[in-house]
């Protein structure tokens, strides 16, 4: 229901808001019936995890700065939820990594696709590669539409930037020998298992932080980046996110506090 | 994106077979958008619960059942989550235990109720209040339009089960008096908090199971439900519901297995 008010100093104000961007680019296309409740069970795990950005996280950030700088032919995936959720910052990132971005949609439509591309257009992209007859390759092993990519994009990149991913992709994309890092609220899934850095975190909140990490990082020179890359141990960093939602979850329980996810239940 | 077919042993078929089903409501205006969001959020805390009815549930399910056999005057509340997933086994407890079935919705609309009755009546419903201008009274202390009751349903009701609500409107019924059995599947939430009976378990899993139970009890007679409803104790049986989430996570989380949310994710 858009067009609802969000009261001022509502609990969940922020979370509100960005579920009505959500549906208004459902309203136009660029979002699917899938990509909302996919949401919500983004939502789901970032009350659990405390919507933050916390340090396991932010360490990821920092690595996949680095790997973004560090790499050769650099590319940003985009899909339905991540262009109407950060299409701004995804621009940003590729203007300061010098990447290249890339439409990847599980349910593919010209429509769409053009729907995507103008958004991310309209954000200040020059080019955004994957939409029409420009995805013409096939990554190996996926069955889905989602292995369609571009020559010029996805299958000669050797870091790729997956924000809300899926595992088979992920999978897939490790196996060609490409560097992949995901962006995913729930640090048990399969995406976050495979992918190579994997940042827990909304995306809403790691986008901009990667793109102002990533500035940074530039003015520190490769020899930096190649150092955090050489430290970084991603299922170590992974195992610390687990910890914390154990954590949280051990306090909330203690406390008797409640997830106010129902605040915004009220809404069916 | 309906009509998609759902391949056979699909790990995940039956819960893509849910969501299909809810997003046909969606499309004939039963459900909201946010009622697809809340849906994800559900499915995220199903994920994590195991995605079966537990010993905590099925305690909660027999005292929920005990509760609405020995209540003067029982009523079901429908939202358009709960039309779409189990109108079906709404209409048959309504008919076991001799309830009213009431519409209650956060976005009203006359549409709305009148798309809900409907498919109720569909199932077998003769009677279902709350619609139109029947909602004439309001519960104190709620400022949504979930306020609006009618007085020959909620308004009079001793016991209130209410599967997939909202914390404002449990906490003002508890206030008015009455018994509110909550189906939620989040044990965190407001609503699990301050429900009188609290069901961690999926509304497609628990109504039923609810029938099945609330038909046997009724042959046992008036003496044992009021044995039943003696014996439970509400935060301690979401106690253990809390400490059944943590042992999954970190058996999750031990054995390295993965969630596989994103087997669904990959349809944005």
């Amino acid at each position: 229901m858009t067009g609802t008010k969000i009261p001022h100093g509502h609990p969940r104000a922020k979370s509100l808001r960005i579920r009505e961007e959500l549906i208004e680019h459902y309203n136009n296309g660029i979002v699917t019936d899938a990509g909302l409740i996919a949401h919500g069970r983004g939502e789901a795990f970032d009350y659990i995890l405390g919507e933050n950005t916390n340090k396991p996280a932010l360490n990821a950030i920092k690595v996949a700065a680095a790997a973004l700088l560090t790499a050769k032919k650099p590319v940003i995936s985009v899909n339905g939820n991540t262009a109407a959720l950060v299409a701004r910052e995804t621009v940003q990132l590729a203007h300061a990594i010098k990447a290249k971005i890339e439409v990847n949609l599980f349910y593919r439509s010209l429509e769409r696709e053009l729907a995507i591309k103008k958004l991310l257009e309209g954000s200040g992209a020059s080019e955004v590669l994957g939409v029409g007859k420009e995805a013409s390759e096939r990554i190996p092993e996926l069955s889905s539409e989602r292995r369609r990519v571009d020559p010029q994009g996805i299958l000669i990149a050797d870091v790729v930037l997956v924000p809300l991913e899926d595992g088979d992709r992920t999978e897939a994309l490790v196996k060609m020998g490409k560097k992949v890092i995901a962006i995913d609220l729930n640090p048990l899934s399969r995406t976050a298992q495979k992918a190579t850095i994997t940042i827990v975190d909304n995306v809403v909140r790691a986008m901009p932080k990667l793109v102002e990490i990533a500035a940074k990082l530039k003015n520190q020179g490769m020899m930096k980046c190649n150092e955090i890359l050489l430290n970084f141990d991603n299922q170590k960093n992974l195992a610390e996110s687990k910890t914390l939602i154990k954590e949280r979850l051990s306090e909330i329980a203690k406390t008797s506090k409640h997830l106010n996810i129902e605040d915004e239940k009220h809404e069916l």
